[in-house]
């Protein structure tokens, strides 16, 4: 998940009110659907979606933006789509620019208690030289505190900024916290900081850095930029509350290859009506380089696959499901941009995006037309066993798929527990483990009753303008 | 902590059954003494330990054995002992031989996956070439099966080890998992292997390795050896379920000082009856090089400390209290021999360390000669409203001690909770924010408390035979 997708779900959640949630009780008129309880059941009891997370984070591991492990991937994916019997398997491949790939990451105290922190470079820092360099450190207890800095007061500092994330079931500490890593080293370079450290943008208070993509506005230089590990934060925090002056040597050696082919990976469950428009669903192939992302993203890719597996199993559906699984998401969302692009001229009745972990869905939400407000009420009935709750008519989809919702695609988000999420999100600790297999059942549960509502609906479902 | 003390304090569970228990139950005869009572609920209130532990993990963070950083770390102590007003505080030197220094420590699956692994070489591992070593890798899913393995089938290959570990409140399944680590390099070795990595000798599923002392005999070649993350381990035991053959490319680059000073730091109240022998407590001021130490062993010196510190206000104890933060433990308890060797013609009241991280103390055992049996009744009576339960009469003391409990010296176990030590245990996880203070107070509570009985106790407590 990157950041825009949170910075929306953040402004999203405050119009929900609790009045506004009993409003929205369920509704009595609708009859259950034996099929769709049917195939919800099922998936509670499927295990395809684990081997698919458990086969990619141990055959591939680590994906990284642009890599050769990311192509690795794609081929991987490709003979696990055909053998889960789907259809039209194909890789779509785009070009990617300014891959960034990350070099050596070290950083020690020199004074006053000389000792080595752990740290990752940001996405798009910029680099030390070899050496690295060894500078006297600023400390803003916040973001907010950097920004307030005098132009010209960080020349010849490296800048360290320290706010705290607590952790929230939406996920939304991330927008409202984040800014330290989106925006932190694009403001530390304007006034002027040789480089910027961050506290991870992470719940936990493990050593295991978060890292994360940054941006630098054009003209901006690009600055070394990393995050520490909250634990090294915090000690580094107490080190400036002794009151004595802080230096640190930091050596970053990131660097940027020109253009790299990349791909996304798409199969269908090909519909019985070409006319009612497609059912995008999907997450992201790529991950951070630093675990083997499991709950990054590749739970999504696999609770996705999961669901569209029993739909296929349960007889052609009415609409085609596709299943994308996009490239490139952590740097930008450039799989995303490039399938919107290529398919522009297709309808796509939804586009949903699962790229949140693993734990439980909790809510959805659903942008349809108004003329498909059964269709909602329906899938309110048929989630609501699995203890899914009805959110609001404002879904953000996700980064993969908002172009595709930009052109007029319905959403429906899926909303799983963010708890202990960013403990992990973007970290080492990012690995199979931290999937319960109870809680991605539930997933694909709540994906499959998602799909067997929707692709089978008989209504027309046309398109919506995107609400946020 | 170290191999020895587990494998001792494994056996020693054992013995006692619920009817021991039972025969244990509180005394009814024994008068609370207030005066214990009040240091006891005195020391629920204080944070000396944690202002301790925080000081030290954060002013000098890694100390590892005979490094530069463990003398900083004995400097340190000797400034804040004597600030809180010990007195006799000093440095006792001794020298430390055949330093092992951790080098350069990566590996990379090379064949069937491709992926990188986080590892950390054990001490007193061999190094492989600089450039790393590509080879074979023969999986032994446990210790036993390593045994197992023919004369001579290991060369030119890499053993990997991979038995589990669950957790205990006792902490005894370090003993009885903790082969693969104690005794596996030396056994791969004689069976020909050129390296060895095993699965991290510890309770998680993190990505941070467990560091740790091994050991090979007179004639066995040192080959180089190292502890995968345990997430890194069950990542290639899932590769080896595939079937596929696997190999890696590992580098280590340990190297070996033959020879620097180190020490122990001593620290006094003084009591009013020379005659009486002396109570010595303490913990280990080294601490293993990826965490900063602050379960192993920085709270144990914290705690022990801080409980002299409240006898020290409560007036002059009859028998004095000796603070010993002892050197070089984690690679092999040299502190605790070069403190017995210094110091075997004094009387030793009893010896009594803390070793095993920061959550509460649950038990405690205790060998005093029979004619003390009034002051270890009186030890139950005060500890029980703390929650601590009456053990056995067999005391092992700890790493740091035993040499000084095999001179005659009686001994108190304050037993901690083992239940989430092993999570962190020698990783890079061992940092501050372990430490919850409200179970460090507890552990104060229950030192202070022993204290004010033992070191006032009006009888002679003479020599004992130490019982294991």
């Amino acid at each position: 998940m990157t950041i825009r997708s949170l910075f929306l779900a953040s402004t999203l959640l405050a119009t929900l009110s609790a009045p506004a949630i009993a409003q929205r009780a369920l509704p009595t008129a609708v009859t259950p659907d034996p099929a769709v309880a049917a195939i919800r059941d099922k998936a509670l009891q499927d295990d395809v979606a684990y081997d698919i997370v458990s086969g990619l984070t141990t055959e591939i591991g680590p994906r990284p933006d642009g890599s050769p492990a990311e192509e690795r991937a794609r081929q991987w994916a490709l003979v696990k789509l055909k053998a889960l019997g789907f259809q039209n398997v194909r890789i779509e491949p785009y070009e990617l620019k300014n891959v960034w790939i990350r070099g050596v990451e070290t950083a020690e105290v020199v004074a006053p208690f000389p000792q080595p922190l752990r740290l990752t470079a940001l996405g798009n820092s910029g680099a030390t030289p070899a050496k690295g360099l060894t500078l006297p450190v600023v400390y803003f207890p916040s973001f907010n505190d950097l920004l307030l800095a005098p132009a010209g007061s960080l020349k010849g500092k490296i800048a360290f900024v320290s706010n705290a994330m607590q952790p929230t079931q939406d996920g939304s500490s991330y927008g409202s916290q984040g800014g330290a890593r989106f925006l932190g080293p694009n403001v530390a370079s304007t006034k002027g900081a040789a480089a910027i450290v961050i506290r991870s943008i992470g719940t936990d208070h493990g050593r295991g850095p978060h890292a994360g993509t940054t941006n630098f506005a054009p003209g901006v230089t690009p600055i070394p930029a990393a995050a520490l590990s909250v634990a090294d934060a915090e000690n580094l925090e107490r080190m400036f509350k002794t009151g004595k002056s802080v230096s640190l040597h930091l050596t970053l050696t990131p660097t940027v290859v020109p253009s790299r082919t990349s791909g996304n990976v798409v199969a269908e469950v090909p519909g019985s009506d070409p006319t009612a428009g497609i059912v995008l669903i999907g997450g992201h192939l790529d991950s951070w380089d630093l675990g083997t992302g499991a709950i990054d993203d590749g739970a999504g890719v696999a609770i996705t696959a999961a669901a569209a597996k029993l739909m296929m199993a349960a007889g052609t559906p009415r609409r085609t499901i596709r299943v994308v699984w996009f490239g490139d998401e952590e740097t930008g969302g450039f799989g995303g941009e490039a399938y919107a692009k290529a398919h522009a001229n297709e309808q796509h009745t939804i586009a949903s995006e699962s790229d949140f972990g693993a734990d439980r869905v909790w809510r959805f939400n659903a942008n349809l037309p108004d003329s498909a407000k059964p269709v909602v009420d329906r899938l309110a009935v048929a989630l609501a066993p699995i203890g899914v709750v009805r959110g609001s008519d404002k879904a953000h989809g996700g980064t993969d798929v908002e172009p595709t919702l930009a052109l007029g695609g319905g959403g429906i988000d899926l909303n799983q527990s963010g708890l202990r999420y960013f403990d992990y999100h973007h970290t080492p600790e990012d690995t199979l483990d931290l999937i319960d297999p109870a809680q991605l059942r539930q997933n694909v549960a709540a994906w499959a009753t998602m799909l067997a509502v929707v692709a089978n609906a008989p209504e027309t479902i046309g398109p919506v303008r995107a609400k946020q």
